[in-house]
């Protein structure tokens, strides 16, 4: 019996079309640091798929996109305002900290890992702005879509970057799965990011197919003064820079952005169903994109791991029967159909019916 | 007439090997951020490798890995002494003061890009140490080979460490091109490291044939807990992080770094004899490693640019007729061929033959 | 009809004794930094204060001093658990942030702004350690008394330090009050620190009768190393040291830390008592150093302004009617006694008998 | 016999004027953090002063001053020109690394310690501007008067904030003896600051009489906004504000800035005089305020001490007789007239003529 999981989409192997654009541009000697001929596409072929000039630098993580991107919107003495469970704040090692050297992170609270406009405004008004003894309100971050696989939908998002913008701060969108949410939403990427007022977005890449390339975008050349110098300092310039863009550009030009996070947000639908159909079972947030938290039952996930899945738990309940299975491009149906026969046959059997 | 050039090392393509490496571990689900089979025969390689137990930490450039290094053994009030023209202070953005969170870099001089035993001792003589109102002495960094392609003996090694570690401070060597320097020596890597003193080692592979892979080691525990937390709050821990190491242990396992270093630096010995056969000629440096520093005439310049070739002016004389030519493993020797039959007519042409 | 008020202890001129003390002081050449007659007695001084050797660094801010004791033990990628509103955190502009250069704040709940044992054990817990995704507990910091001016005991101290410690992590004291709270307790100023297991104290006078000196003190011979360069790298080392070390000096041979302390504590215990008197009123923390805060009825609060006095709002109530009303060193007891005038008033007046 | 010394003016106590203020402004209950009376006064005392709107932040020392402006213009990545012997990076313990959070001093020569608009010109175009490889020029940072003593005219300022601000950078001028250098010049306050293009400026008066007070100026509101930020964040916001805000009143309303300066100013002119009679004796710096750089003769300097005195050898020559002497508002009459008649004794013997 084969072991499969549903562990993480970083788990996946780079898709063949990225594989191929590497192999393709590994000829012929290119002058070092982005002045070669993939790299001189990458800011058009970004513009055009934003329908605005956008200013991009290529990172290898999404915690030097998000830190890089944070640390170039907010002083040292900025408060950078987002979600308690935010991965920017919990798993990320303090990059906000480090890239905008001692700003600090304010915690909100909301359902799906969604910051709302009541409560930013309530966080807003208790921070207060302009006095010396406390820090500054600087920056709000969001994820989108968020670590619990939640959209905010284009009104959302309007709202809070009307408020962000309102109170003087800047809005940093943590795009780690941006094609996922616009393949739900069925947006524009301009519509999910300069319209709906996103100043500085890391619009990733790495759980879509590509080999650790994540994209800091912005539209706003002061912003993108600062990244520059950032960008290098940090280290994050590549001196063989082609291999970067090379991806970045066939994740744009071969389409892979949608039809990668079509194929794993269809299967997590999928997934969500065949779990959903199971009694004792409660998902526990939307399936926006191509993550499903389930508390499962038992005998349900003993069921799975018999079918030779791995389950991987994450804490959703007191009795820490919460899971969390993340769908890729790249996903095996007959793995997909054996957690479907898993889960028929948990149903079957809760019936008295032999399986 | 095709054009071609020896600009940098970092303008090469991926070695096919490497190529090799990345597309065979494409395949099936590894577990994200370093717990793959890949990176988990990562220490144990370089351990071998180095004789001794090392801890490795991936990164995507040389910046990243010297800025780490360094703030890794460098507090903030901190003083790092490095050569006034070492590539880390002048090219690198400011990457040590950014790690280090605001440590000083303290400039000596000395031929050929190295720092000299006196010239370190009396930088220290005149730094001082336990004065509050100074910095504090912390961190020598020294590049082997140097920006200037001239390596350091190991009995040179030996002495400096001895300064650095009686004054205090902890050895950086920035090994941007540390196996052109092995090859150079004939030097164990256990001799050129630990052994001569260093406890936190850049070790580049990017300009030897590589994709944007560089290995930050230590062979000290404590250094080794601090890269952790720094490395990864950075922004350097990849995801799918089996890519830097597949890279990495191609680089060690398939002797790599000697064949390519080999074939580099032999290039470059034998551009300098072509070369260094033309009057007029002067090489400004050592040839060691896969660098050759020369002031060219006019003419010679001239007839390496008829032959198709493209030259890089470096500054080192008041005509501005210094120039850089980098040799690295996959030069074409058609190209090193031209070379040497363009220095040839210019000979004849100026010895009154036609040629 | 005087005006007066107990806003804040900060707002008291400087006690007449430490005045003489710079005054008498004034006179004749001194070597500056802390070469003079004065700053050689001052680590002696408090090293037979504390019954142990301490390494004493004065500043002229709380802030300053929480800021560089905190600096001193935390690494840019550290924790620094502190309850939620602690004055460190709340109203220090982010001083931790930028003396660790980066660290994090970690908010504990608990009564009477303490932290407990059993919070800091499950913040321990939650947190975990050693893993590089998340940032590395390191520090606890502690207000004694606290910001609502309670005291920890000496068992509650010794708890939490043995938590601390055996995390690895270092206990700093912010005494912006640790007179006061010495006094409270009758404990020796040894057992309240190092015998209580605290690295590093932030031990505040100003509050108490100096003008604007507050004096680092750690007995801990590494940390006063790393104190020493941040103190003067940040520009808290003052040239003419003679009269912030006349200052410290006086406080402690003087015994004004003492005398003050008793006169401001008493004076709280005094007005909490007149106060607790009248119906309606709700001392809101157990009163043992010099604060009082307390619920007032609306026709308490106008009585009282109606004699003279500006109170403070401090919220601890949905309604708006929590105070905080802080005693000093310097309190005229007139006041006092028309305070209690007022509240006689009052509760005759609530007793229909006229005034 | 009395010893005495002109080693320093941090040396010398508070003047009467100053001490007579803080005990003036010490009566009575003030709001803390600077909403007090004397505090009110402050930025219109000294917009009066600077004849435009000025925003002042008050500071115990010259380190916190320079180190708060030159932080509140550089970013991280920026390039501070200053001259290599400039206080503010060879004795402030890395205050500019640490405030502008990694910053870097790029160093110039020049005669006097005075850069010239000359090598800063050259170190611009030498630098570069724009390329992310380097770091970005930013700052420039003068003394006036220099730490040799020396004055830049109002013309040298001129040429040299015009360089600074076409080429994009902020002009900060450290004026830890400023007043002597107005004096010296017979400038006004706004000839010498914002109308030479100064952006932000160190105030010092500490060496002038006060007690550990020295002033950040600037006159531009956004500069202003952000000092403020990081003068609290830092701590340097005093609570018993009171006590820096009268001296720093009283040093510009009772005319201590000038009459102190004029006194250390005249005292050195009579020093350097007797000391320029003397065979074998070189001034080596021009004597515009209350230094004295000399190289002494043994016999010389010992007549010197045997008449008392201490001096300071300040290194110069290679035979090491340089020596430093500073005047100040409070020198003893009696003890210059000890120099001069020493210099009389030297100058007798040494033409054969018994003393």
């Amino acid at each position: 019996m084969t072991s499969f999981s549903f562990n993480s989409d970083n788990g996946a192997p780079v898709c063949p079309q990225v594989m191929q654009a590497l192999n393709d541009c590994n000829t012929g000697i290119e002058t070092a640091y982005g002045a070669d001929r993939w790299t001189a596409r990458l800011n058009p072929a970004y513009s055009e798929f934003f329908e605005r000039e956008a200013f991009v630098f290529p990172v290898g993580t999404g915690t030097a996109g998000n830190g890089l991107a944070l640390g170039a919107v907010t002083p040292s003495y900025g408060t950078i305002f987002c979600h308690r469970d935010a991965h920017v704040l919990t798993t990320e090692g303090g990059a906000p900290e480090f890239y905008s050297g001692g700003g600090r992170m304010s915690l909100l609270e909301g359902a799906h890992n969604k910051i709302t406009a009541k409560t930013l405004k309530r966080a807003l008004h208790d921070h207060g702005t302009g006095n010396v003894h406390h820090m500054q309100v600087s920056t709000v971050c969001l994820t989108q879509a968020t670590e619990a696989g939640v959209t905010y939908s284009l009104e959302e998002l309007a709202e809070l970057s009307a408020i962000t913008h309102n109170a003087g701060m800047k809005l940093h969108m943590d795009g780690a799965r941006f094609a996922n949410a616009l393949v739900h939403l069925d947006a524009t990427p301009a519509e999910m990011s300069w319209k709906a007022g996103v100043d500085v977005l890391t619009f990733g890449t790495t759980k879509n197919g590509t080999m650790n390339a994540e994209a800091v975008v912005t539209f706003d050349p002061e912003i993108a003064k600062v990244l520059g110098f950032m960008h290098k300092r940090a280290g994050h310039l590549s001196s063989k820079m082609r291999y970067m863009s090379a991806q970045l550009l066939s994740y744009l030009e071969r389409d892979l952005w949608r039809k990668n996070s079509e194929r794993a947000n269809s299967n997590a639908r999928r997934v969500a169903f065949a779990l959903s159909q199971c009694s004792g079972v409660e998902i526990t947030h939307p399936v926006h994109i191509n993550e499903v938290f389930a508390i499962l039952p038992p005998a349900l996930s003993e069921g799975l791991r018999g079918s030779g899945m791995r389950l991987r738990p994450w804490a959703v309940d007191a009795n820490g029967h919460g899971h969390r299975l993340v769908m890729s491009y790249c996903d095996d149906l007959a793995q997909i159909e054996l957690l479907e026969k898993a889960c028929q046959n948990y149903t079957s059997s809760n019936l008295g019916i032999s399986a």
